[in-house]
């Protein structure tokens, strides 16, 4: 079995999750700026979780690129990782709409912890499957971004106790840093992209 | 006619069915651990129908993995599973607000039985399209669990007579029986995946 | 310019299509089976359209099939058909909830002829562009299909007139004459299909 | 990095915008000519979305098509520009219902600015990528078109305060003047599409 399947079924997943999000964001009754800007919370978590989705997309292709080899415990895991990607617009939603309460903060945290650990199993799946001359192994040497992301999710879970505003700036600068692109598969595969 | 486009159309139908139905889950407007504990239901039906459209995802790519040729009929039988996916949005919306309720936990039931029976006419349509040396009737052969969830999925439709808890559990049961990968397939082909 | 990127994005429209019209069979409340039953014309109207949407499908991947040419003005007549076909959701729903009122069924029938015109427009652009040897204008030769259902969707909107009853039951025979698959271009291929 | 699955990615994101514009098009509870014709301003606000998205899809698949390396900053400013794109329904649809009000008609022309900004910043990042002999470089030239739009839209967001129609009608002009397909990538490559 291909990847191909699985690339073109997890681009269409996340392309409706990207989109779909949007859909939170109710179009306003009113034709004034004043409803326009009671949005703006919904509208900056939907940028947030946009940039996030992206940043999975981007990952997901780059690791995909160096998977020869699909199995079925490749397939599910890879599925697990998309179920929880599709919380995505519920945790945005909840979280814009709420204006960064506590709660919903963490909730998004949340979700944003179990991303990473479904990728991180995922990238493990792959690398397991390919066996011991794994490219992706290579690849993902020292990860420590992939490390320290999910401690600093569960970081960002905790300060909502103390004030969720915190919790948001650590799930904005983590999602800065994973903006800068992942050098290390570019470069053991020796090539630009 | 190849089948790169009937691929490519049921994955994109099947991505969206998975997502949407995360739709169902309505963003709650109060901030509070108990307005998400109201979605637990919703939240559950959720899991369980993300898991059945995954197996079905999983299954049909290793079916069609194996189908060579695509007639009119496959292509109709292909629609008509797909007529059937396209429901679980709804049914699983409908018993995750209703907290499992005989009813809607009975229509689940059916449309699960729909679409294994759909499934079923499919894999024949494929193996008539193949003729007589057809890899995939080689590949099902004793084909024990597409003969025992129909039956199972019946029973569960009647046991919301009884108690919708009991065919719920049913459902969940034929679910994990499934979700280990379809072995047959792969011994046949003689590669991994 | 290849034609698979017209038939991904093609493929990507009509799946989203086919899918979002099952959001307006909205979840009901009540957990009865007369909460079900209510539902009945929203489903029959899904139903149809779904074998609608279903057919042209099949017919468009096999009317690309025969064209080895996209240009510009391909690519518009596509979108243009695509337009027609988007606006299905909203034609079906508004039938259905109104349980096949007059004017919600002519105006069903007018996106059907709408949809019928933008695929002879479609079907004759590509003729255009392949120019004089063109296959699939030997493929579609007589298409007294193609000619006829215009009429009889006409026919359709202007019974609503009399009895809506009858511009759906028009509707739903033009559907089954054409689920029968269109032979002749597989027959000018000389395959299966 | 192939630019396979950018194009896929893309073009599943841009189906899915193109399609959920219909669903701003709520279902009318009366079966009236008087119902749908309340509904005329969000339809011409969808058909004028529809034209420009499947302008940015058509002149988008143009466009990739002459670029043959995939970078880090390519697949991040084409995400940009899907950003900018999936504000197209939330911005059709405030427009729409609010019958082309002067703000909603700012904000729609802000969306128009921002995504052929965003187009722009695409194309110079592939001619980055590509280096010096880009082909695209080449192909867009004077490029007038990708020029004046932004002052165009920057016109029609300023015109709201006089009169939206204004804006609107220009809006209108300069799809208008887009569905002119691109001819000079076309010349470059030498070839129909």
């Amino acid at each position: 079995m291909g990847k191909t399947r699985l690339e073109a079924f997890s681009d269409g997943v996340i392309a409706i999750i990207i989109t779909i999000m949007v859909l939170e964001m109710k179009v306003p009754h009113d034709a004034t700026p004043a409803a326009l800007a009671a949005l703006l919370p919904v509208f900056l978590s939907y940028v947030l979780s946009f940039v996030y989705v992206g940043i999975y997309w981007n990952n997901h292709h780059h690791m995909l690129h160096t998977c020869t080899r699909v199995t079925g415990a490749v397939l599910w895991a890879n599925l697990h990782l998309l179920f929880w990607l599709s919380l995505f617009p519920f945790a945005t939603g909840w979280m814009g709409e709420n204006h960064f309460a506590p709660w919903p903060s963490a909730l998004y945290g949340f979700v944003l912890l179990a991303a990473a650990v479904a990728y991180y199993v995922l990238q493990q799946t792959i690398i397991a499957a390919q066996g011991e001359h794994s490219l992706l192994r290579q690849a993902v040497g020292g990860d420590w971004k992939g490390r320290a992301s999910p401690l600093l999710y569960a970081l960002g879970i905790g300060l909502t106790l103390v004030n969720p505003w915190l919790s948001v700036a650590l799930y904005v600068l983590v999602a800065l840093v994973w903006l800068v692109p992942d050098k290390r598969i570019e470069r053991v595969l020796g090539h630009g992209a």
